[in-house]
């Protein structure tokens, strides 16, 4: 069938099943593009829902949500990985165009499919197992030794659903409480980088310079670009990697590898079908960004040019942090941004909209130059005093209350 | 009163005039920085209406709409300069904050206006006189020569409301068609340059590198980012001339500075109190882009850095050519879009979802780089692409049919 166009365009409507903050940051880039964003959300307060033209509520796991959602879109695509498979399948049997199609996005649904296609495919990746026993556990423990990492296959993120264990004792709780699980080596890591790549169904796949993602309590902190003293050999091979996961699972979109850089060379640690955290500094730091570039690929577009728009970049999000608790005193919201605008005027402001909680990811920073040390100074200096209130003694100033 | 905010971000609500291109990138930038645009549009399929959440579908010239507009927003700004005077007076009057203010504004709506504020203010312009009469314009013309220009003080933009004539023979019809004009000496002039600053009600004024904007038949084609050896002195000169009239009128927001440039240095043509076409390229090409500026300057944040990101920016627009027209049997939008992508994949598009009508302004690209003659090249050939379907030959490349 043709593929359908907005009418009062006669460019494509794009689909996107979610409304947090990657819907919201791929809504800019399709404005710039002539292209109709089609959101759908939980809530009307989620954060691409307060800035889209057109917000469906519903439900990512109802398919009559989701068939109507598609009716009339140009192709389906997502910013998170909890729609059902079955319903996605349902869709491209329906005539609709899902990208990425279920049958790779499922390797970013369920860890335990993903880890079954690495091995398959001989790719780097911890030692793993399927665990349905405590057997299975002390089996594998016995093998590679304690601590062992249990993960649950589907529905984590952010740290969430990740137990790292130093014995069997909690085990059979685990177990009990999510079932089948995950369990891996815990790997002896030198830091944690990300290789990001975008493939569109023609085949033709971008890929931007490989980035240290700096994690804290599970959670991603900062993003370096490009990951600094990565060898030349070390960053191509990753590249490489990603490049070769992303034709063999067919994926559609953006991909972020995340990866753990290890002594020998880099292990598969997850992946993404969609913009990614690690890729947020690609909205100034590349001549592409990862939004505008999933629309691409998604619509199979030609590629935009990957290429860094400056030689350092430095991400750093802003966790819910003292700021955002209840018994908070020091300055709201606004008067913090103003003070960021005042000390950092070419510091990027990305605020999400969303209610702060401590611990949500509620915008980020981004800060371009050319030594790292320097932008990144910056760039966390700038998170921290949004998050915390807290001037950075490098920085301080005169608050004014 | 107390600034109103929105409730479910805390941040400011921006109450936009117009629901052109101009409100539409407008809305890009106010997603980054939390903000909620809120959208004065004549029509549903306006150029921001397609894209902005919160769209009030109203008429500017009528006071009860715009009331309703400003009602619970921050403030009140303008994609256009059609909004009379006396409403926006009633706006500051019922304690809205309106930015920049009907004093100010009258300024880029009014040329006699402008023209006596100049002339009082000692800043260089055209000769210039009122015209009422056949004879006041046969009597200017015996002093600086024919031909000279006539233009409506009112409503005129992209060439529209301004005549050359070479004799007195059809003046009479003009001042009985327009009423009172304004005459002008034809300046002899090199080319035209825009000098954008932005201004906060705290008084801080931000400005960019002066730049060279190239018209055809009346409408901007290109603007070259910086203006391409355009003397320090003299983009020094253009720059301080545009702080003088923002901190003479009080301007808070964007203001450009149409200029003509000639043998003895720079002359003032005309303003624009809002983002502006010649500042387009900032989008790339600077580290904060006049819309994001405007936005903070309109809130009262501090300013960002207006560091150009690259030596050279240029920016052209694509104005609705042969591939516009209803006869029109070339590759269709969507395909011509598909090729650019393709030729040129660091070129930056911009599309205005707008119909495309020949002469209209349906969008434009922003090209960046080292060598002017280079990104101008392909800057141009990609417009001309999208706007005509013409391949120029420096790029040529297979059509696909």
């Amino acid at each position: 069938m043709n593929s359908p166009v907005d009418d009062r365009t006669g460019l494509p409507v794009v689909a996107m099943v979610g409304g947090g903050q990657l819907s919201r940051m791929t809504h800019q880039a399709a404005i710039a593009l002539g292209q109709s964003l089609r959101v759908l959300a939980t809530d009307p307060a989620e954060s691409a829902a307060l800035v889209a033209a057109d917000v469906r509520l519903g439900d990512h796991t109802n398919l009559a949500d989701l068939q109507r959602l598609a009716e009339g879109a140009t192709v389906v695509t997502f910013d998170h990985e909890h729609v059902p498979t079955k319903h996605l399948q349902r869709l491209v049997d329906d005539g609709h165009r899902v990208a990425p199609g279920p049958g790779a996005l499922v390797h970013a649904q369920d860890k335990l499919v993903l880890r079954r296609a690495l091995h398959e495919a001989g790719e780097p990746q911890p030692a793993w197992a399927e665990a349905r026993t405590v057997h299975d556990v002390t089996a594998f423990a016995d093998d590679v030794g304690w601590p062992v990492v249990l993960k649950t296959p589907r529905g984590g993120y952010d740290g969430k659903g990740v137990f790292v264990v130093d014995g069997p004792d909690d085990v059979a709780d685990l177990l009990e409480r999510h079932g089948t699980l995950l369990v891996e080596e815990r790997v002896p890591m030198v830091r944690e980088l990300s290789a990001q790549v975008a493939r569109s169904p023609f085949g033709q796949v971008a890929v931007w310079p490989v980035v240290e993602t700096v994690q804290r309590d599970g959670v991603c902190a900062e993003v370096l670009a490009p990951a600094p003293g990565l060898s030349e050999e070390l960053a191509t091979a990753a590249q490489e990697l990603a490049v070769r996961i992303a034709d063999r699972l067919g994926v559609v979109g953006m991909l972020a590898v995340e990866l753990f850089q290890t002594a020998g060379g880099v292990q598969v640690n997850e992946l993404a079908m969609r913009p990614h955290n690690s890729g947020h500094w690609t909205i100034e730091g590349a001549r592409t960004s990862q939004f505008e570039q999933h629309l691409r690929a998604v619509l199979d577009y030609p590629l935009g040019s990957t290429a860094m728009t400056a030689p350092v970049a430095v991400m750093a999000n802003v966790l819910g942090g003292a700021a955002s608790r209840e018994d908070w005193a020091g300055p709201r919201l606004d008067e913090r941004i103003h003070h960021l605008m005042a000390h950092w005027p070419d510091v990027k402001l990305h605020w999400y909209g969303k209610g702060q909680r401590p611990g949500r990811k509620l915008g980020h920073v981004t800060a371009l130059g050319h030594d790292l040390e320097e932008v990144r100074a910056r760039a966390t200096a700038a998170a921290r005093y949004l998050a915390d209130g807290v001037v950075d003694p490098a920085f301080a100033f005169e608050q004014e209350h």
